[in-house]
């Protein structure tokens, strides 16, 4: 696929091109969006639901772009470690910030494969939170 | 294997539930660490990382714990979901926070596959950022 | 490892690339193949699956493209994304296909992760499908 | 978390609620909407998404349904393999379909780590199929 | 699917289980070949593959078996860890083995994402042992 | 990030550094190290893990490190392929070594997927192993 600029998108990929320019305050819409625009369908709700999840809520929009990047480290997806490290940073991450998520992420990756392997019982205390 | 309890533990067991006891202010190791016990070289690894990466840094140890849990999820590691949602809510995370980190979580696993799957490049604003 | 060309290859990675290309009607085997055949017993095993599998049955060959590509894409696995995009292209797979594709393959992985975290019991209607 | 039922829920949660048993024809939504009510903001996207997204286009329903199954089953997410199976039969998958999506989903897991481990260079061929 | 017994297998099936009974010297079949001798073009082929790969080579039938335990602890596979644990101590793998084998799983598992995280390019001196 | 060569280094930073040249006498560190810097912390903790878990013991070193390439081959770490393909080399391991292991890891994530299909009931005598 190859990305769709503005001046070569349909009309409805042009009104979630404006939402997102206008709700960025940004002069053009970023790679991963021209590209989704091959899928209209598939762009406006990946924008709605990018606009509604990842605003300010009861968890502030800088922790969920770290978040966002811990997912992306895991799964490793380059691109998205890169567009939300920067949206972290502009939300005003620091490097010690990213530094410690990312002692984080590895140390759960461990854990999380130890667990796999010993498979402890999930204990009493532990089932009331759930 | 089975879990090893502290009055089973050879004396470097030992010595590692007690600091994780002493730590935490706990009478008791979850059954993690009991497990973990059957390899103490590694529970003693496993359990200094855990100390000197899960406290409070440039990212508080609340923030840390909803890492944990983002990765847990991510994976699908049952036992860590358990225990670290008990971490988070021990520090303070309340349902709104949870439920908040949930949707993050899913939406950066689906934009994850967006990104394979399309490829973009990575846009020149985003690699200073790095 | 290096791939190993038609010339060079022993008489039974020979035999597997002869079959590779008279059952394909290609002129030559692709760069898998030829990795591949640093280890001719798993070229066999592999090529043999592939040939069984792959081919028309209850689900026809394009249709199976398609899951591979699936699969490719939650995997992350970018030579298997464009080699199998490219077989289910030259199935008859449109650009309206795969960019549906993928929005289904970006919602399960969502999906798939909120059910993590929320573990919904099954649903008795759903045990009986299983 | 808990479920939340339709006679509990929000005004909002049962706008969606009503909406999925409408669109689906069903008396009451399944386990994963109840949860996923804990979440009213995320609740909604998904829904919404899955409507927009799974509905017949250029691949049929079905179609869809078996892909779904398909990440389903490589990321190991139980409720979701027993709902989108249970789905994908609704919509007349039988039982040879699933035998042989399961096949090409184990097929797809194997190349991809071995085209992990020997890293072919992309063919000439696959690049202009991107 | 529903697990398929000998005496209810079709003649083809039972040829694989036949060969399955006799390489291994086991009286009956477990039960992962017992369910996917719902797909008997599938069984026939993993089988052929399993008896092919894992046998003595290069690396021995024990390590062969650690391994498959490595990758099945990184995808968190139940049934596979149960199964190929148990082939592994059949073989001779020790719990300090097996303990081990854990332990370097979970560290692999840290270092691959930090690794994901920093990016740091390969040096030049793992190039030329690829 | 970026790395951090040793002659910029802090004091702790140069300590591990150190440490791992004398360790495995080398006259540098290798790039992993110099972006794990970063973090010293981490870098401590990671080394310190590192060091301690893949000496020689119940398994010798060669071994895992072949089970560290079976990790990163299934997760896809680049980099990781790179450095612990050179560090098995380097203790001993052979094409043929390393050819027979990739075939196992894709086997082992083939049947992985299959089992997660199939939900086979662990077989009584797997349980005794466990």
């Amino acid at each position: 696929m190859k990305p769709i600029p503005y001046e070569k998108a349909s009309p409805d990929v042009k009104a979630v091109f404006d939402d997102i320019k206008a709700t960025r305050k940004v002069a053009d819409v970023n790679n991963f969006w021209k590209m989704l625009a091959n899928e209209p369908v598939m762009l406006e709700q990946t924008w709605r639901t990018v606009k509604a999840v990842m605003a300010n809520g009861a968890l502030d929009a800088k922790l969920k772009e770290l978040i966002y990047v811990a997912v992306s480290v895991t799964n490793n997806c380059e691109y998205c470690m890169a567009s939300h490290t920067a949206a972290a940073r502009a939300k005003g991450a620091t490097d010690a910030e990213l530094n410690e998520l990312y002692a984080v992420v590895g140390l759960a990756n461990m854990t999380n494969r130890l667990a796999n392997a010993y498979k402890p019982e999930v204990d009493a205390a532990f089932r009331e939170h759930g």
